[in-house]
Formats: C-alpha cells, sequence, structure tokens
C-alpha cells in the first residue's frame, strides 16, 4: 500500500485527493496545505486523512511515500527536489517546472535515486486522446499533416505565467503522445493586455519537418469557451470537441489526392468527402487513470505514460515560444 | 446610364452580372469570356447582352465606361492598366493584384485621369460587418483589444496564389474598414503540403502598436466550413459566425476590468458576463450594394467604400505575410 | 419530346419551370398565371415559353400534353378535372386535393383515361428520405417502432388551409413511403389563435397496429425553425435534420433488448449506445428528380414513384386529422 | 434547528442529502434505506448521521422533525401518512402520489395537523424558470399562446409508472407555476413498446380556454436527449433549452400582429423578427433552494412555493393523461 501525500488544496487539489482515494494499491495519507481556511473543508471532506499546514512536514513525514505536488509553477522545482532528495515518488502537476534546466535536473535525480517523476498531463488518459493514438497508431487516419487547436474562453488571467504556460500544456503534451516526430522550432506571437509582459492571448507555431505543421491558439480573453483540436490526416481528419459532452470526436472520411500533371506547376486534385464517424467512447475519470498510472509505476517500477521526458519536452517548447513572442515572432530553434 | 463590361464569367461572374442587371443607373453591357464553353450559357441568361471572346475586345469598345474584372490575380494589373488607358473605370476582384508595386502604379494611373478604381473587398457591404463597425464606432464595444479570424474548409487548391492570397483579403479588408489604425508589423507561418511553394494553411499575425493584435487562421484543408471572427473590445465582444444563416452576430456583455494591487506583480482583475444578443440583421446582398457603389462613384465623382487605397493596404500585407512565411515566420515592417 | 404547361407561376412556379426547363425528354412549353404583374418577370426568365392569362387557355392548348398544377388547393379538383378530361398528364402540388372525395374521382378519371396522375411530394425524392429507405430496406434500422417530426417555424398563415394541410403532407408522405404499413385512425389536437377555425399550431398522431406510432408537431408560430425527423428502429435510430447543411442524418446505434424476467412486471433492459455515423449523401436537387419522374411516367407509362395513389393517402389522413381536431381530439378510424 | 430524516437513498437521496447538509436552520440528521448494501457509502460521505434500515424506524424517532421521502411512487402515500400521523412535515419527490385520491388525503391530513406538506417539483427552483417567471409576470412577453415541451432521451424504463409520470411532472409543473390559467381537459396518445401496459413514449395536450395551448413530448426512446421548452407569447416567444450550459435562455422579439380584413376569411398579419436575447442568469444550484424552501416554510409556517396544491394539480393532469391514453386519445375533461 502506497501511502500518497499531496501538497496544495487549491483548484485541482480536492479532484486529486479523490481520486487517489479511489486507488487499489494506495491510500490517500496526508494533505499539506498553507492557507488554514481551508483546512476545515479538508477535514469534512477526508476526516482521516493527516492534515499539516507545510510542504515541509509532509515532505518529512516518514510514512508517505510519494508527493503529489499541486502548487503554482514557480514552487515545482524546489518542492520536487526536496521530496525527492527525501527519498519520495513525485507527481507534478502540469507544466512540469518554470524552465527547461530544473526539468532537466529533476529528472537527473530522480533516474540517479530510482525514483517515479511524473507530470500530471491529464489529457493522455482521456478516451478521447486514447481513441485518436489508436486511429492513428492503426494507420486509418493516414500521415499526419496538420495539427489545429484552439483553446480559449474568459479565463482567471495568471499572475506568474503566460497563457501558453496555462493552457497550451495540454495541446502539446497531446501532440507529443501522438506522434513520435519532433517539432525541430517555434513561432509564436502574442499580446499582453495588461502590459505587464504577461501574455493573455498567444498565438503558438510548431514547426515539423515531415510535411507536418502543429499551431495553437491560447486565450483567456475569448467570450466564448472553445476546446477544439483538428487532426489532419491524408486519409482522415479528426475533429475532437472537448466541449461536447458525448460526441467528443468526429471522424471525417476527407481527404484529396494529388498527382502531378505534366504542366509544371500544375497539380490535379482529387477532393473527397465521405461519411462522417462519430466512435462511442469510454466515461472513464482521466484523473483516475493518471492516479492509478502514477501508483502503477510505483509499485511495478515502471515508466509512467506522462513521464518526466514528455514533461520535460512540453517545458522546452514553452520556453521557446516565449523567447519566440519576446522576439517579435522570430523562429526559436528547439 | 453606365455601360458596364465583366471580364471573365467563371465561378464569381454570373454572380457579377446579375446584380450589375439589377441597378438603377447602370446597364450590364458587354461580357468577355474566353472560353468559348461558357458562351451558350452567357446567352441564355444575357440575351440581349454583348458577348466577347476576349478582354480586348470589351476594353476597345466605345460603348463601355466602366470594367468589372473577375479574372484570376495574376492578370489583373495588365487588363486593369489597359481598360484604364483606355478610359475606363475599373473595378477589380479581391485581391487588387499580384503586388504593391502594381497596385501603386494602378492607384497613380486612376487618380491621374481622374477615373473610379475600386476592389470588390464584398464583405465590407454586408450587413454584419456594417452593425459591427456601427457598434464599434458608437462606442459600445470599447477599444479593440484583438480580432481573431478562422476561415477554414476543405477548398480548392490554387496553383498560383496561397491560401492567404485566396481567403485571407476577407478579413484583413473587414479589419482595415473596422478600424483606423494601421498594423506596423506582421508575422506569419505556414506550410505547403504539395511542396509546390503554395501554402495551403497558413496563419498570420497583424501587430498593433495600441495594445491590440490580430490573427488569422487560413485553411484549404480542413474537414469542416469554419468562417468566424472574434472581435474583442474592452467593453463588449462580438461573435460573427459568417455560417449561421439568421444569428450570424452574438453580442457578449462580456469584460474584464483590472485594477493595479500595491503587490509588485499582482493584479486585480474583475470578469463580467452578462447577456448576449443577438442583433436582427438586414438581408440585403452585399454584392448588390457593391455594384451600386460603384456605379454611384463613378456618376457621383466620389470614392467608393471599398476603394483602391484599401485594397493596396491588403496587397501591402499580404505581400509582408508570404515574405515572412519565406523567412521562416520573421517580423516583417509595414 | 413532352410539351408540359405549368399553371401558376407563384412561390413554387419558378422552381418548377427552371426544373422541367432542365430535363432531356420535356419542355417548358407555356405558363399560366392570372396574375398580370407577374407575367414581365416570366417573360425575362423563359423568353421563349408560351405565357396566359388563365389555366383554361393551357388547358385548351392542344399543343400541351402534361399539366402542373401549383395553385392553391382549393382549384386543385377543378382543374386537374378539366385537364385531365382534355387528355392531358397532371401533376398536383401537394396536397392533392381539399378532400378524399376529389382524390378518389381524379383517381377514377385518370386511370380510366390512362393518364398519368402525379402528386409531388417533393421529399420523396431527396437524397435524405432515399438513404433513409435504403437502411430501413435493408434491414439495419429493424423494426420500426417510432417516427416523430417537429416542423415549426414563423411561417405564413395560410387563409384557406390550417397548419396540417400546410406543412404535414411533407412528413405524412415521408411515413409512407418508408413503411408499408399503414395507420388505422388518427388523433389530432390544435389552436387556431386568430380564432377563424384555421389551426397554426397542430399536433397529429398517427395510430398502428404493429408496435408502432407516429406523430407530427406542426407550428407556423415557432421562433425558431425546425424540421427534423426521428425514426426510432429496435437495431438503429436516425435523426433526420433537414435544416443542417451537410449533416442531414445522424444514424446511431443505439437500442434497447428486452428480455421477460420471472416475476412478473419486471423487465431487464439492455440499453446499448455505440458509434454514431453521418452517412453522405448526395446533394441533387429533388425538384428534379420529380420532374424527371413525371416525364418518364408518361414517356414510359410507368407509375411515378409519389402517385396518386399516395396523395390519396396523405389526404385521407390530413382530412381524418381535422374531423379529431374539431371532435376534441377524438380518435378518428381510417 | 429543524432535524431532517430521509427516506431512501437511491438516485437522488445523496442529492437532497448533500443540499439539506448545507442548510442554516436545519441538520441532516437521519437516512433510512432498506437495501443494506448502500449503508457504507452512506456512513463513508455522513458519517455523524443516524442510519436506518427500514423507514418505519425513521418516521418513529422523536427527534426526527421533517421527512423527505424519496422512494418509489407507490409508496408515497403510506409513508407521508404516517410521517405526518407521527407529526412530521413531509417533503414528498415528484410526483406526488399515484393518484388524485391519495394527494386529497393527504392534504387533509396535513392541513388538519398543521404540517407542512411539500413536493419537490425542482425545476420550479431553477434561475432559468425562474427568469421566465419573471419576463412573463411584467408582461414582456404578453399573453401565453402556447406552451410546447419535449423531455425525451434514451432513458431508464420504469416497470412502475409509464413515461408521462416519470418526465412530465417536470414541464407540467413548469407550465402550472408560470400561469394562473388552467387547463380545462387533456387529450393524450402514447405507444408502450413493451406491450405491459406502460408507455415508453407519449404525448399530451392541455386544452386552456384563453386562446392558449401546451404539448408535451416525452419519451425514452430517443437516441438524442432534448430538454427544450418553446413558451410563445404575443409579444415574445422564449426558447429554454435545458442542456444548453450556460445559454439556457433565448428571447425572441418575434411576434404577429392580426388585423382583420374586411373581406371574409382574410386575414393581415404583420410578422415581426427583431433581435434574440440570452439573459445572463444565476448559476444557483435548485435543489438547493427546494431544501431551503422547505426548512423556511417549518421555521416561519408558510406556504413553500411548491405546496401540496400544486403537487396535486400534477397528479391530476397525470391521471387524466393516462385515462386519456387507455381510451384511444379521448378528451378528459379535469
Amino acid at each position: 500500500m502506497i501511502n500518497i501525500g499531496i501538497i496544495g488544496y487549491g483548484y485541482w487539489g480536492p479532484n486529486l485527493c479523490r481520486n487517489f482515494n479511489l486507488q487499489q494499491n494506495a491510500k490517500l495519507y496526508a494533505i499539506a496545505e498553507s492557507k488554514i481556511e481551508r483546512h476545515k473543508s479538508i477535514k469534512d471532506q477526508f476526516p482521516s486523512v493527516k492534515l499539516y499546514g507545510s510542504a515541509d512536514e509532509i515532505i518529512n513525514d516518514n510514512q508517505v511515500d510519494a508527493i503529489v505536488i499541486a502548487t503554482p509553477v514557480y514552487s515545482h522545482f524546489e518542492l520536487a527536489m526536496k521530496a525527492l532528495k527525501s527519498g519520495k515518488h513525485v507527481m507534478l502537476e502540469k507544466p512540469m517546472t518554470s524552465n527547461v534546466k530544473q526539468a532537466v535536473k529533476l529528472i537527473e535525480v530522480s533516474e540517479n535515486l530510482g525514483l517515479v517523476l511524473m507530470v500530471d498531463h491529464t489529457f493522455l488518459y482521456t478516451a478521447a486522446v486514447q481513441k485518436i493514438k489508436e486511429m492513428i497508431d492503426s494507420g486509418v487516419i493516414g500521415n499526419l499533416k496538420y495539427f489545429d487547436s484552439t483553446r480559449i474562453n474568459l479565463g482567471l488571467f495568471q499572475s506568474d505565467v503566460n497563457v501558453l504556460w496555462d493552457l497550451a500544456p495540454h495541446d502539446i503534451s497531446i501532440i507529443l503522445h501522438l506522434l513520435k516526430e519532433r517539432p525541430f522550432s517555434v513561432n509564436a506571437t502574442g499580446i499582453s493586455h495588461l502590459n505587464n509582459g504577461i501574455e493573455d492571448l498567444a498565438y503558438l507555431t510548431l514547426n515539423y519537418n515531415n510535411n507536418m505543421i502543429a499551431h495553437f491558439n491560447c486565450s483567456w480573453t475569448s467570450p466564448v469557451k472553445v476546446r477544439q483540436i483538428l487532426v489532419g490526416g491524408d486519409k482522415k481528419m479528426i475533429l475532437y470537441n472537448d466541449i461536447e459532452p458525448t460526441e467528443k470526436l468526429k471522424v471525417y472520411d476527407t481527404s484529396y489526392a494529388v498527382s502531378n500533371d505534366e504542366e509544371k506547376f500544375k497539380f490535379l486534385i482529387d477532393y473527397r468527402q465521405g461519411d462522417i464517424l462519430i466512435p462511442k467512447i469510454s466515461n472513464h475519470e482521466a484523473l483516475f487513470m493518471v492516479a492509478k498510472d502514477f501508483v502503477a509505476s510505483i509499485v511495478d517500477s515502471q515508466r509512467p505514460l506522462s513521464d518526466s521526458h514528455l514533461g520535460f519536452e512540453v517545458v522546452k517548447i514553452l520556453e521557446a515560444a516565449e523567447k519566440s513572442i519576446k522576439n517579435n515572432g522570430k523562429e526559436i530553434k528547439l
């Protein structure tokens, strides 16, 4: 039985607690929350769980085997490093760290100590993403030509990280998971309407070698909520609308085939638009599967699906994107 | 009575003919179409109109007062120049010309000769854009913070111009019409899946000085058709969905107000989400109003709404966008 | 070559003219329109067609082989009878006649004289209805359990017939076409908000013997336009949304299976919700196929798909429905 | 402090417990649940609440002031009667009872004993219904002309009551709440696909005197989930789509005005279609307000909004509807 300690009981913390509480091989053992006014609610919900006022206490508790860190990004590195050094497995909320250097160090330490280091990229565990992955791997989608994501709404303006650090990790982790190929560079543009250097609206392009492009439109300042990804293959294309309660995926039997004409600069293109399929996907809660994977990785000494290397790659792209924005959209090599 | 001659009876030509035919102060006098197989259909539709096999014949016809050019972009400059030099007023389909230099020359010649030179940016004449313009001008939207357009579908791949030259003129002409301010630079990225240097999918950012940004997502390779613009003001925001048959505009009483906190890096933001209004807009055909404006500009010697200077600005942005794509997304000053 | 004469150039007339004009084995020969103010527009559109001011002239024209009647319902019987008696094939707009007696007489006369008598139930010729028919006939839908139609909008209030006579013929003709079984009775309720005895909102139930029911919700007084039919089979169910431009049909792999439990009044029901398919359907214009069927029926002496017997059955149901409304919803046997 | 006892911890019970637990002037004191396998989960959720295995125990507990009955309909009468007779205030889940007679008796007893008797018609407490009520009462909607509800999905087939008893109470309670006028009769049709006399699909019309009609389309056998009500006034019309997460109400500035023409049977109708408004409505949980109203009614000896008389009227209509179905749609006077 793995004893889990969770640091941070803010927005996401209650969901983490609930889902770790449901695991077979683990137990929600302790929660650390520095805001004392939240303690009563924690006690009501989890009367038998140990309750601490500081992260250090939970890190120093010898009964705790693994620590889940659900605090603001800037604190991830220090807390995770302490936790690893005290011999504890660690799961970090996304994004993994504030920069690439921190991510590299955490990976190094975790691997030297033989500890699991995981990042909670929840979307990898959704039935929708799993179905897309399955369709790509089986070849029915064909070669990927583009990935186009829109993730916008009237969202909480963060005061420490820009909108890409806040929203794009979802989509970047998905594209990294779906495709073996990696982008060689990024371009990004954006604007900080508050003039505080923290963009609330930003556009990111990932450039790939293999005739593929990815684009991300992220905003905290949209009147409508959109959570939509287009995955374009040369055989089929997928529309993933995460707001739809039941019909999240639409698979379009749409494509075009190109045959070079003899005339220079002339292309003959055959368009095809066939049936549309809305596959049935399961209703499991993704976060339950995240928690399960973390526990299984500890028990069976295996790599989680959303491991530290994927987390590191997400941070690498975010860091480059921010650099591109600050350099007026200049291409930044990865 | 102004005698109108139309060059090119392809995709858009029939619509132009029909709408000029309905004008009070003008008469559809002649059509030039080089593809002889289209002549029978033209005769059936417009039995009393003069029918020519070449553009030159119509340009040289002394009865023709004004010429509408609905041919591929690469031919615009030469045809328009000839028409102006033979003393005829000219309306060009969008985009005006293949490059800035050509646009400048046409403007020069038309102004020297005192002839009307207009570009058919049809969207400026739609009830939806007129309503948005009216709301911005009246101040109810507040200061514009962003303009975000998505114009994607499984479209015909053009063999001479990329997807931005094909689709973005609509949206660029709209933003130029709505706002007095002009962008100072552009960034663009894109991909040519056919590897022929003609992008079928591209992303364009316009950078403004006044805390404003515009972005355009254009694609010929989407399984779904989207024609959507978000116009974000600091008082209200508008969603313009051109595919909706009747509810094209949604005006969101959504905004946030920022008050600087005393703590450094801390911002207090008040979010507001109120009612949504779907204003009734008229059903007039925009192209009828385009034709009417062209005729009125000739008759009354006035500038049309969609004049050559706006057409030139669109071309300037497109040219810069293409340069940015070819330079890996580098910022191009305007 | 069949010479077609069309009586009535109101709302639907221009569409009929255009589609008969496109037929190979027929020619749009004459149009009769009593409103003289419409004659100029007819001449502009169809300069070579004979133009009459009265129905009688067209009926007495010996060159006319077949007559299409697109006038108000109350005039159908008299005009059709005259046309048949002068030896002409007849196509009537829906509904066929004002009552059952008239329909019976027309059928009798047409059959005695060996003339084609057809009713323009256009929906039978749409790709959507043909696809549904094909799916039902092939067995993939299973046995039909219900048919539920909603056809509402802010429509023109008719002054001679109620909303069922105006809108329900579409849906009734579809269900009659899809299913061999016939309803044995009807119930209907409705209201005349103008208090003139002509219902602008009405609800119709068709009762079937074979564990099947059909229901129709018709209104001229809805703020939203809905054109939707649910076809429930015991294997699959279809949602037919006629307003959708491209995704008109959604086929749900949804069903339940019942196994009688041993306990009295206890049923074990297995629910199943699988994939959803949006089949690609063709884009042909249904009215072109209507015209083609009329012409082919004359040329080849065959029954059209939408023949007089189907037209009669529609009228029979409408007559019974009106009787039920006037009798407070009482069941009326067919 | 009012001690609340809840009988039945099935589908709805947990929601009731949670919401009573949040009340200021009441305390969730005891739960009775006969299925012992559910007890562990209750203890986990509500460790300090008394847990009983039978309804009688909770009814006989002197510490309990008020009882909430969330059991199948057939058991409502007996349990409520016992509870009232033991001096306890009672809230019943909808529908109140299995028939009118039972409802009358419960009302009689509760009034004789001076006890609160309430029915949980939750929808009366939603922000959407409150907003509609407010718009009707303020006169902006004008006189109501129709009420048209569709409440369909692939729902659980009940084994004791038909689909109207299961789903229509929501819509019937809403129309009774919105309008002072009462229907004078009902017509209903339906079908039992299981042939067990329990309709899984049914249509109900309520007939009113004042130029108004209401219709309800209820089904357990639809592949799509629809929860939609059209409220038609002679000034404005409302579309209430309960599935929409944020835009539940759309208010259409749509109407027609009738002016009698001098000619008999001729009506001049002016149609008007103006703006559409989507009013902002609050996000409060309706069931919290239900619980609050029950507690306040006890504490302040006042009638709850959703009182026993409204509950009785719902049952009266359902009983008449069932009679109408069994009599082939015959009008049943209320």
